[in-house]
Parts: structure tokens; sequence; C-alpha cells
């Protein structure tokens, strides 16, 4: 959004156009603001903190467990026998008198269960990977990390029903998903829990009997979302368990909490209309900049600003397009699901989808934050410091070349010699974060001479050295400089005609 | 109080007069110190942390949860017959002897429970928010987060007594509460708990089997104070427990250590005869201020030392007239109270009244000290690094808007994307903050990570790296460049007559 | 030891002289350095852990809290029952059985116990403290804080035996502690425990059944010392339990691990030799400074380094003294020790000293590192850096000034928010360390945001700014400037003769 | 790897050499990247955790502690009794059933135990220290630290069979240990445990009964090797107990996770040919660098380019020649294995090696990350960066010595004043590594003040104010003047033939 018609020639024109800019540019952060800020709120933290705490830390009653420490596949069904079904069926008040039918399917009595639960596994099959000849005798069986082309398809166990027969990722209509180690199908072997707690555990225990999981599982995963009428929210709840071929087991979870339902309230109403200001916005910002591509052509690309302009203007599009897909989509689901309240209710993907929208708009609202610095730099001291950081962006960024080299070099070093036994440097991305940290003072030495007596207490002295001492303080001797120098250029240079100059002129008026 | 003559032009003249107001003012500092350690000591740590440790770390007998950890209604009642139970009623010795009567209604058998303690509860209507129209077949009641507007005022469960019906705040004489998710009126459903262990548990049983904790509630609090005569110090205790309308619980408490019997031992009255110099000081600098006032005019308070001086002048005078206040009011109440042992004491007002009586103390010391710094000009290099610091204030302030901008742009990109799964970014204000502590090295790397594989590691390095490495050097080179400037300055300039020389020339007569 | 005769006219000689000294000051080093390993080794920390861990992490078999998580004065007594009588006597081996009668009294089968362990604890009468007049009809009893003069000394309870007979200090021979929260006498109310077992745990049964321990009560002390002859080390173990006015009680101990019989292996007699080399060292430098002083009287004090030469000397001597002292008491207390091995053996003064003896030697030493830099100087970098730091010392310590001021404002201020509800605010002395950790990046936010939701982060966030970013800034810019000064005028001068010359002049002949 | 001819005369051939030789050398570094990536991948870190999860993290029955946590010798044998076997031998399935004979011998169902595990103990003899004069009437027994010298070697106990009757390290072809106190021999008492649990658990026990552990066992050693042939990794498992002189235990572990077999996927194949390329690479720089260092002599080693491409060659050809060998022992001694399955798998020493071989290829990788700064510097802005890194290192040297004599004046003197008491401080290596971590904010500051209320923050504040305040500082200050030095001697000079000449010319030709 640069003006149109350009006014280098005409200071104080120049400066009231801006002027006139930047205020409409505040009206428009405001409106995006407070769009954003109608998107989320702190009661979304407290949804997930109790539904996370409520699966996630209570209690197995023999081991005193819990899933997030889970380490063998009977952690798993002792999880599934208590936590997992006191968590899911609230049938009983504190004093044990049983609740009303229709309170039945609330979790807290608050959060109603949307159709039931699902378990479902994927496993991968006896021959997905090789032995080694030397082996070859006495290990008969070989069950490789999962992968989609190497799942099991058979039906294996009692060999009847969903939970011992394949089904597709079609014919389940599921989503694939990312765990700590991998990446898993849609498809499985999957059993949708019972409505009534006397139901479901029997279920659960016919499982165990039957060892449904066995050295070929590589992942169960526990489905579900709930809806909690009194905050308008939905948690769309994903346990995972994964079975690496290790052995073990490796728990993970996500509870993401979003608003699928947007205007109930009188606040949402607001919100709304805010919504329709800024549809208005993006629609005059795109002709203005539109107008200008047209006049400028490719040189209108040359500039930062412009550019940022652009992306701006096309991720709010984008953005709105995927809002009202939602609204719609939702209301269906909803719709078809409360008609058949046994059916399981799968909003993963819709969940997922709205986290990405959540982030997207996050992000644009984080660029335009970043405009603001085209029009603060009518200030002098403004521009003395945007033209130190602009003009010792070259050294900077010659410095950071080097930097990294050494850093990458230490990543390397890092994952070589720990990789084995620090889950800090277990990657090589890892590694580079730990490093990072490790400049800021997040660190765990302990560890790392653990890992290794020698090679760990000296790789963490030479780095800190190297890095700390010495590299990070040329980063300041660059700024350093630059800035004295900006500093007596601009002393050189004459006033121009400023933003102060303009209002000193109008009162004088 | 700078001095009334404007003595500019006689330099010995000027120093002699400042040096005289200094050993004046270090006298007051001194008595302001002695005044406000006067108010506070080590004893009232301990004495938080014994009776905190007391109702928070006990453990429940079967789950070994801690008032802390509570997560359900069910715990609430786990902790009020057991921990509740055992930290209010201390009718035995440790061999199993009881106390005589005489000992009764001491917890720990030293800190006298004042009155009895209460448990008082609010709750919201069930019409208190709207069901979405998708959902209103299946949902049929429907309660909001706390809020006045929205208070269930009319009878429940058994219907009578107090417990049951509603009293309002006038009635209980009660006073609202901010708890961790709002603001709590003071009115609400309360039950006074007997004086003796075996008449209070069947109270709370009977509240368990009745339900008096359902959907409605929104928050319970138990409220006590006792008081320890050996050190004379008053406890004024309230354990909250929040109940969001997510399902779940939220505990927190307030333990208010307060001297509110100013003086009993000697120390006590040394105390009083600072008090009364303190009173003379306040009169002296009231005068002089005034008379300044009225010579100067407005041109009077263009001086930031002027302004600092008025501030802590009418700080202090309002200190002193709580200090009244709540010496007759506190003799009061407890004559009251101790005519009627059975009643419920309500110290919450006259608790939060004097933290805040401290709280506007400390600040007047603080910028007590802060005045100091008026007087040590004086010497060379003390101008130099002075005159350093108020010469790169305005840059330094012209960068600050720069970092805060940028700042503020990622506090809201964290938010929108961390916010509803971490805590530290579950407010726009959290947010802020743990940007802050960021930069100070104190963080959770494997929170951002677990919360968004991608943005989260992004987001962290982006931040330390424009932050730490770029921004923050800025201030740096800043403040060096200006010194360097400065002190080129001082070189050049001609010594002024200096404290120092005041005191050769003493000397040599 | 600056060289005797002044040298200034000859460069060659000077610089002769100075090798001469550096390498005799050198040996004198290695031999202190030798001498001083070889007082300690991590044996002795092994030797502390696990005595520590035995007495301090043992869980008490009902509520698994161990002694460092005591808060009642019952929890002293399930230490006193289990962990206690488990840690004195070991009787059984792991397989149940009985340990032969010359393996009794060994703690860990290792560890003989010398004489018996004794409890003691000390109490204040009834009126130590003056009740508030309201409280007067309420409150019959008053026990202050401990101070001697208010300790009780009547006999009570059985009112025969020692434990319920008050001993002075002098009658037990005893020493004072030094608490956490204050000073205790060394006289009170004791009791020596029995040789086994089944006879100490009915004394433990006996003091209990009969309230021992009252409101009266300020501090109970366990103490005792075992030898490890495996390893020639003592171990002197005091665990003190205080009973503050406030109720509840604060655990703390001291475990001293002390090396009192100096020359039994080989390597101890090396040490011994090495120690007589030191007292000829120390004999030479005491005549060289002698007639130094001698030669130049008063202004010989006027040199830094001399005053380091002296004040390494009087140490030593100190030491040496000490240490004679030493090696003779502990071998007569062995004698008489174990010709009455039914006595309690008092350690306690000994181990104290030796502590300062130990802490008296290591300043030693230090300074005697501190010394070299006395030497180094003759290179030219090192000058360069050298008076850089010696230059700029005036302008540091007159911004330190001013630091410690807004420092000092801020402790105050901290001390009066939050001194009554977070530890490490709890003193003036802890909120100075508090506000330097800060600065490091350790701290707490979440405590000080809990203790007071608007002050807190308020206080937090604006020192942070304050004395992070803006002054700690300051001293760079300091140390920054002087540099490019000094490192300007050295370039301008001449080269002076210097070491290297002297190499080079010697490898030329 | 320098260009052979020197092309000093000709910038545009000199510049195209450099540029080839660049090429070169990064396609050289991307297969040595592929080569150590395909060594190692984050499986192994899984498969480590799970494994030193299952024995090191499962707790005792009865204590609820677990091996990390252990601290007497009965703990021992509770952790042999439960966690030992349960993780050893996985006999039944999750729901009871038994697995089949196949199945037999398998970790987690998948890692398969390579022979059977060995329990050895060493021990030190009866006479192995002098007892001191003064207490040879009262104590008969000593026990010194463990040395060879003084190892029992007699037959104690049972006096019959492998755990009773001592074998020389020849004997048992084991390998020595470094732990946590000492360096331990191959030899002792030890028991090979059998197949089956039933077998297993009574050996044990028998051990127990006749105390195989007494007061001169000196170190425990469980060892054993499974083999999982899901991901094809071997996991070399060796549990230390170690029994100090001074009672108590100190439990540690090394769980070695290698890739013993490395060719067995298709990936692995890839890996081979990478190695093939690699080993032709190394020819190359080989006879390069053979060639210019027979014409240029020893001033070829004068240039620390050249020392560094000997380095590396040398490194990778030691490499090399140990992959060989590793890839015909293993398959030798898995053969041998597999014939007798009931003998005990030594493969600790080959898994020692690997590690050393890991390492060490870490070390070459990460040198030839560095080499890439031989060709950074034909650019200017890299010119003016890397320029100012070597100007500054002989001030940064010398800075260096200073700044570590004052450091290691404070290790010393934080060794005597806190050695005996505080972990970090134990041993003269420790501290040095401590203070170190303090620089960066990582410290326990209530250590140091349990430790010694006075000497510890004063220790700490005046080493954080020496060091953190004015040294660190001065390191900043010597890059900072350098650095603008460089930039202004670089403004100054006439810009040299670059090689974004070089590509400007090839385009405009
Ligand atoms: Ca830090």
């Amino acid at each position: 959004t640069r003006q149109t018609d350009d006014t280098a020639q005409d200071k104080e024109l120049h400066v009231r156009t801006t002027l006139r800019e930047l205020i409409i540019y505040i009206v428009f952060l405001v409106i995006l603001c407070i769009m954003t800020f109608g998107m989320t709120n702190s009661t979304m933290y407290y949804y997930t903190k109790v539904m996370s705490e409520l699966f996630l830390d209570s209690q197995f009653p023999d081991t005193k467990n819990t899933f997030r420490g889970m380490t063998t596949a009977m952690d798993f069904w002792r999880f599934a026998e208590n936590p997992l079904m006191d968590g899911l069926y609230w049938e009983k008040w504190y004093n044990n008198e049983n609740v009303t039918e229709d309170e039945l399917g609330f979790i807290f009595y608050e959060n109603k269960m949307l159709g039931v639960p699902r378990l479902r596994q994927v496993k991968v099959t006896n021959e997905s990977c090789v032995v080694h000849t030397d082996f070859r005798d006495n290990i008969k069986q070989c069950y490789a990390f999962y992968s989609e082309s190497l799942e099991e398809r058979t039906p294996f166990g009692l060999k009847n029903g969903t939970a011992w027969e394949y089904s597709t990722e079609d014919e389940l209509d599921g989503s694939s998903h990312w765990g700590a180690l991998t990446h898993y199908g849609g498809g499985g072997y999957y059993l949708d829990l019972a409505k009534r707690r006397q139901e479901a555990l029997p279920q659960i225990l016919e499982l165990k009997e039957n060892l449904w999981l066995d050295r070929g599982t590589r992942a169960v995963f526990v489905d579900f979302t709930v809806y909690n009428a009194n905050i308008n929210l939905f948690c769309i709840v994903r346990l995972v368990v994964e079975f690496p071929p290790t052995g073990g087991v490796i728990p993970s979870s996500t509870f993401r909490t979003v608003k699928l339902l947007r205007y109930v309230t009188a606040m949402d109403y607001f919100i709304m209309a805010c919504e329709g200001i800024f549809v208005l916005f993006i629609l005059y910002y795109s002709v203005e900049e539109f107008l200008e591509i047209k006049k400028h052509r490719l040189s209108y690309f040359k500039s930062t600003w412009n550019c940022l302009d652009v992306i701006i203007i096309v991720v709010s599009v984008v953005c709105m397009c995927f809002h009202v897909y939602r609204t719609f989509t939702v209301d269906e689901m909803i719709e078809r699901l409360l008609a058949a309240p046994d059916m399981y209710a799968d909003f993963e993907f819709l969940g997922r989808w709205q986290s990405i929208f959540t982030n997207v708009t996050a992000i644009a609202v984080f660029l335009a934050w970043i405009k603001v610095f085209k029009y603060i730099s009518f200030n002098k001291t403004m521009t003395q410091l945007s033209s130190t950081l602009s003009r010792c962006a070259k050294d900077v960024g010659g410095f950071t070349i080097m930097f990294l080299i050494i850093f990458f070099a230490y990543a390397q070093l890092g994952y070589l010699i720990f990789g084995t036994q620090i889950k800090d440097f277990s990657s090589i991305g890892s590694c580079i974060f730990t490093l990072f940290r490790i400049v800021l003072g997040d660190f765990d030495f302990h560890e790392l001479e653990a890992a290794n007596r020698i090679l760990g207490p000296t790789f963490f002295m030479t780095y800190v050295f190297v890095v700390f001492f010495v590299l990070l303080n040329m980063f300041l001797a660059i700024i350093n400089d630059t800035y004295s120098e900006v500093k007596a250029d601009i002393a050189n240079q004459k006033s121009e005609f400023e933003i102060s100059d303009y209002f000193k002129k109008g009162y004088e008026k």
C-alpha cells in the first residue's frame, strides 16, 4: 500500500500522504487484532489442560504409572482398563449416585462426547525386513519400522469383526498421522467403543485376551471428540501409542481445542462485524496494489514493502475462503452426527485444517505488524536506528554464514558423538536446536559428561569458547561499528522535512 | 527538596548547601529504612511457609494427591475430609493424649484460630449461556463462566440453612476475590464450620452427600484467620477452588501474613519513635516544597526531582493516615470477636488493605532511594556516567519503541500459535513476559517443539536471532557510542568546583 | 617478595632478577598446591554423600516422607523411630544373619561409631514473650524465638535423668550452633543413646510417650561421629530440627568430613615432606620481607603486592600453628575415647576448627595465585590488558556505586513486596543474592507472579530493563573505551626491554 | 590440498583454480556427510532409551526404588531379584500366555539375547590398607579402594564354582572398566545366569544367602548383549554397581548401541558405494599432498591448512583399517556364538572400539568442515571477518592466559571450600567445568549457600563480578577494537580481483 502518486518532490505533501496512510493502516491493524483476539482466548488453554490432565496424568491403580510414562504393551492395557474408562465414562456423581439418562455421555459432566471413541491400530507384515544371513536360523521373524508399503492387511487373531480385519483409509474415511517416529496411514484394524462403560470394558478385555497387540503392531490410536456447550469449544483428542521395532512403547497425544461454531454469543457477532470491515479493507488494498502493479509493472516487486503487501493480501484471501468453507462443513457434519449418535465422528481432518488456518492467520498478523516499520522511519532517531540495521545487514549476513559453518560442524560432531545417548542430540535437527540453546544458557552439562567423559566436556568447553566468547562478540562489534558510522553520517546531513515539522507548521497556522 | 535559595552564582555556597541537604536527607533515609525494616522480618516468611505447607502439601490418604494437584470435584471432598480437618483441628498430642480445654483451637498448638472457618461457594444459573442451535436438543443445560450478573441466587439441594440458601455480599459483609480465572462476588452459599472436629466432619459429609457442588458451582472458598501470639502476627488464609465451565478444578490460595497489632515489644516502641521522627521530617519537607511551589509556580513541576519530592510526600501522608485508621479498626474488631468466639471473623478486607499499604510504602522507599542520585552528581566520574545515561535516553527511548513493535508482533504470533497448548502463551500478557524471559535464558524449548513441530522451533530461532543477537546489541552500541562522546566532551571541559575541592579548602584553612 | 635491591636502572639485571624470583615463586606455588591437594580428595565428597543420604533421604515407612521434608513434631518421632535407628544400628547382614560381636557398631559395616550418639534439646520459658493486651484472657502461654537469656532451665516431664533436667553448656562441654533461624546455646536436656538397637528404641519411645518435645522446644540436635579406617576419614554428623514459634519444624544438618589423623599412608608422608619444604619457604620469605620492611619502613606498605606478601605469610604461620595443635589434640581425644567407649564423643569443636583451617588455607592459596600477576606484566600484551583493567578501575568503581544504589533500592523494594511470600526475598541478604542471580538468568518468574500479580511482573521487567539492558552495558562501554585508549597509548610508546629480548640476547651469545 | 602450482602471479588463474578445488572439495564433503549419516540414525537413540529404561527405571516392588537410586548392598539384591529378572526373561505375553519355544530369549520379544548374561564381582583383600595405630585394637579389618595390586584372589564363601573362586582377566578373556571411582580389572568372581528364569532366580538367591557381596566387594558387573534383527543393531549392556570403602553403593551403566553388521539393506549398499568413492578421494588427496611435501619439504608444515590436510588423511586411513578389521571379526564372533548359545558373549571389547571409531570419524568430519574456511576467504566481507579473528588472536590468547590464572585460582578455592559438600566441586576438573557453567547461567546458588553460609555467597558474587562483569567484557573490547581497525584498513586498500569479478567477466564474454 505505497501511495499511488509519487510525492517525492513535495515534502509537505509526502508527509501528509504518509500520515493519512498511517492512520488508515492503524485502523486496519486494530480491526485485524480484534479479529484474531476473537479467535482465541485463555479458556482454550484451560480446556486443553483439563482434558489432557484427565487422560495423560491419571495414575494406573497398580503401578502408579501414567499415560505419559508408559514403557511396555502391558502398560497400554493398564491404561485402557482404568484411566481411559474412567476418563470416558462419567456415570456416577462423587457421592456414588448415578447420573440421569440425560446426563450420560458427558466427560466431567460438561463435555458432550460426539459419537463414540475409536481404537485403531496399524501393523507391519512379518516379512517387512531382511534378517542378516548370520542370524537367519535363529531369528525367524522380522518386523521393520512402519511404512505404508509394509503394512499388514490380512486378518489375524479372531479374524472376525473390524478389530481383526483390515479396513483401508478410504473405508474409514480416516486421515494419516505424523507421529514421533514416522508417518502412519489412516487405515488399520479398529474398534468403536460402546456408549456405556459396562459394555466397553469387556470389549477392551477381549482384545487383550486375544493378543490384539503383537510384535507387528506399530501404533495404536484412540480418537474421540468432545464439545463443551458452556464455552462453545470442541476438543479433538487423539492418543497415540507407538510401538517401535526396538521394543517398548512411545506415547504421544494431540489435544486440539478449536472453535468450529463461530457465531453464538453477542461478542461473536461483534467479531463478525469486524470480519466484514476486514473484507472491505482487503478489497480496498487489493485494488490499490493492483493499480500500482499495473503502473510500475515488474519494478513494483523490487520493493520489499510491496512484496509484503501482496503476501498479506493473498494470505488474507485464502483465510477468508477457508473460513467460509469451515462454517458450512461443520454444520453439516454435526447434523449428520446427531442423527446417528453411535457412529464414530471424525473431526481430525477439520481440526487439523482449523489449526493450519490459525497458524496462517497468525503469520499474516505478524507480517502486518512488521509493515508498521514502513511508516515509522520519518523520525530522525528511528532513521538512524533502522539505517544502522540495514547498513550492517551485509556484514551480519556474511558473518552469519561463517557462524553457520562452525555451528553446523559442531552440530554434526555432536550428532555423531552423543546421538545414541542423548535425546537432544538424537537427530541433526535437534543438535542444531540444542547448540542454539546452549548459547542462551539452557543445557544439561551432566548429560554430556555422562555420555562421554572426555569428549563431552571438551565439546562443550570449546563450543562455548568459540561461539559464546568469540563469535557472538563479533556480532556486537559489527553492529557497534556500523552505529558509530551511521551516527556520524547523519550528524553531517542536513535535517530533512520531518513529521514534527509538519505538526509545528500546522500549529503555527 | 531543592534548596530554596538559588545558589548558582556562588560555587562554594552551592556546595555547602548541597552537602547540608545531603546529610539531612541521609538521616531521613535511615529513619525510613528502620521503619520499613520494622514492618517486616523473615519470621513472616516462615509463618507463611509453615501455614501454607500444612494445607497445601498434606497428602490425601488414598490418592496421595495434594491441594495443589487437585483436578476433580471429588478431590475437593478428599481434601475437605482429611488435610483440611487435620489442619484445622489439633485436638491430640503426638502421643495420642488429648490436649486440655485451654489448648483447643490452636493450629500447630501455637496459632489461635480467630472465630470459625467458613466454606462458601458461588454458582451460576442454568440459563447463563446460549447453546448453539445445532445442539439444543441434546444439551439442555448450559453454565457459563462466572460473572456477577449470571449468579445463581435460588435455594437448591436441601433448601434450608445458609449452605443451601443464597446470602448477598452485604449480608455476609464479605469481599470479592480476584481468582485465577475471573473476579468473584462476596456473596454465595456458605457454611461456618464447628469448633470441634467431631462436629465439623459431619457438616462436610452432609454437604457431600447432598451434592453441594454441582455443575453450576464456579468457586469454593475456605476462609479463616489465625493469630500467633509468640510472634504477634496474623495469618489470613483463603483457599480457593475454582470450577471452570470446562470441567475440572483450579486450586489457588492466599496466605497473608500481616502485623496488625503494631506495638507490643520494646523494639516496636523504638519503631514508634522513628515513626514520630518521620512525621516531623515529612512536615519539614512539606513546608519546604510548599514554599518552593509558591515561589516558582508551574515551573516548579518542570524538574523531575521536584515531582519526585511531591510524590514521596503525598504517598507518605496517605500511608500515615491508613496507619492510624488500621490501629483503631483492628483493636475494635478483635474485641468484638473475642466477645463472640463462634462467629466467623472476616479479616480479608483488613489484610488486603494492609498488603496495599505495605506495597505503597515499598514504592515510596524505592523513590526515596532514587532521589539519592540528585545529590550524587557532584563528583566528576559520576557526572560522566549520569550524563551518559541521560544523553542516550532519547536514542534508547526511540530504539525501545522499535524493539517493542517487534516484541509485540512476536507476542501476538506466539499467542495465536501456542496459546491453546502452553500455559506461558495462554494470554497476551503471559506471552510478553515469556518472550522477555527467553532473552534471559529462562524458557522451555521442548514445550514449544511439542506444541508445534515446525513453527515452534522456527518461532524460537528467529526470535532469538533477531532480539538476542541483533536488537540487544543495538542497546549496547547506543550506550557505548554515547559514553565515548561524553568522555571526550568532559575531558575538554574545565573542571568545575567540586566537593573534593571544598574539603581540600576546608583542610587548608 | 619484591627484590631487595632496586634494579630500575639496569634493565637487563631487572629482568634477570624478575626471572629468578618467578622461578622460585613457581616452585613455592607447586609445593603449596601439592599440600592443599593432599588435604582433600573426592573420596571426601563420596563419604559425605553416602552418610547424608543414609540419614536424610531414607523414607519413613508410613508417610514416605524423609528427614529433609519434615513438617511437624510427629515427623521427628517418625524419623527417630525408623531411619535414625536403621541408620545408626547395623546389626544384621542383608540375608538376615546377625553380625559378629566385633562387627557391631559400624554404620554400613564400615564406619566405626565413636562413642554413642546424643539427642539434645533446648527450650524457652513460658514467659519468654508478652501477649498483646487484647488476647491476655484467651492466650495464656507465650513462647518466643530462642535466645540464650530466655532459655528454660527447670526440670520438666519425668523430672529425672539428663533428658528431663537441664545441663549447662559447661557441664556438657558442648558448643553452640548457628541454625537456620538463630544461634543456639550448647546446654540443654540431653539423652545418650545406648550401643544396641534393642536398648535405644525404648529410650526414644519413653521420650515420645512423655511429651519430651513440647511447645517450649526450640531445637533438637542429634550428634555423633564416625570414623572410617579404610580411608582414614572422620565424619562429624549433626542433625538439627528447629521448632520455630510459628509451629512446624525446620530440619537442617551438618556432615563434616575431615581428615584429623594426617599421617598414615606413604602419600601422607610425602605431603609431610612438602609441608617441611613449605615451612622453609615461609621462613625465607619472612626474612626477606622483614629486611624490606626495615629498609623501606612505612612506604613498604604502599605497594599492594607487599601487603599481599605479608598477608600470605601471616595466614601461613597461623595455619601451621593450628596444624600442630590439631595433631596433638586428636591423638589424645581418641585415646580417651577408646578407653571409655560408652561416653559421648564431642568432635564438633574440632570439626569446626578443621573446617575453618581449610577455608583459611584455601584463601591463602587463592592469594598466592593472584600474586602470579605481579610477575606476568613483563609482556607487552599483558601490560596492555592489565593497564586497561587498572585504568578503568576508577570509572568502574564509580559506576559500581551508582549500580549498587539502584541495586539496593530494588533489593529493599523486593524485600517489602515479596518478603512474606518468597524464600528468596525473605531477608535483605537473600534479596541481594536473588537480584544478582536474576542478571545471570537464574530466577523463578512464576513465583514472583504468584506473590503479586501486578507488582511481581512490573518489578521484574523494570529491574531487568534497567540493570540488564542499560546498566550492564555501561560496564562494557567503560571497559571498551578504556581499552581503545590504552591500545593507542601503547602503540605510541617505545617498546621497553622485555623478557623476550632477554632470551633473544642469551640465544645470540 | 593446496594447489600444487603457485598461482600468485595470475589473479584470474588463481581464482579459477580455487573454484575448481572448492567444487571438488564440496563433493568430497558431501560424500563424507552421507557416509557418517549412514553410520548413525535416531533409531539408535530410541533403542538405547528403551533398553536403559527397562533396566534402570523399573521399580523394586517393595521400596519403589530403582537401579539409579540404589544406596545399599540390600538394594542390589532387590534389583537382581526383580527388575533384572523381569528385564532379562520375557517368558509370558501380557495375557499371561506362555511364549513359544522359538520366542524364548528375546527381551521385549524383539531383542535376541546373545549368549547368557554374566554377573561378576571384584574384591580387595582384607590387608589392603593400614589402620592408624590408635585404632588397631578396635578395627581389625581394612578394605582400601580397589586397585589391581590389592585385588583379592582367594576363594571365599562356598569356595566352589566360578562365583566363589577367582578367575583372572586372561581366563575370562575380559576387559577392564573405568568406573565412576576408579579403573577395575577384567578378572574376578563370576556367575553366568541360566537361560530360563526358573533356573536363574535360584542362582541369585544362593549368592545372596551366602553373602556373595561382603565388605571386600568393590564392584559388581552385569554384562550381556542383545541383537535386534528388525533394525540390525546390537546393544551391549553393562550395569555396574560400585562399592566404595565409605559404605553405600554407586550405580552406573553403559548402553552401547552399535551397528556391527554394516551391509544388510539397500541403503547400506548405497553407503558402501559412498565408502568406495571416499577411498578414491583419500587416495587422490594423499598423492597430492605427498607431491606437495616432496616439493616444499619442511616449509609445507608451516601452513596450518596443510597440517589439517595431513591430519584428515591420516585419521581417514586409520578409520578405514578399523572398518575392515571390524567387519571380519564380528562375523566370526557371531558364528562361534550361535554354535554355542549357552556361552557368555563378550562384545564389550568390540563395542568399545566401535565407539572410538565413531568418535574419531566424528572429529575427522569436524576438521573437514573447518577446512571450508580455507576457500571462503575470497569474498571481501569474509576477509574482513576472518582477518579480524586472526589479528585479535594474539590479544585474545594473551588475555585468555590472564583469564585462566584467575579462573584456576577460583577453581582451587572452590575445590577446597566446597569439595567435601558439593558434587560439582568434588574434583578440580569438576570445579573448572562448574565455574565455566556459572558464566553461562547454569548454577545452583542454594547449594553453595548451604555448603558455607558466608564463603558460599562471597565466592559466587566476587567470581561473577570479576569474570562475568569485567573479564568477559574485555573479550568484547578486544574484538570490537580489532574489528574497527581491520575495517578501516580494508576500506583504504584497493579491492583485489575477486570471485565475483570472475563471474562478472565470464558473464560479459
Ligand atoms: Ca541463562
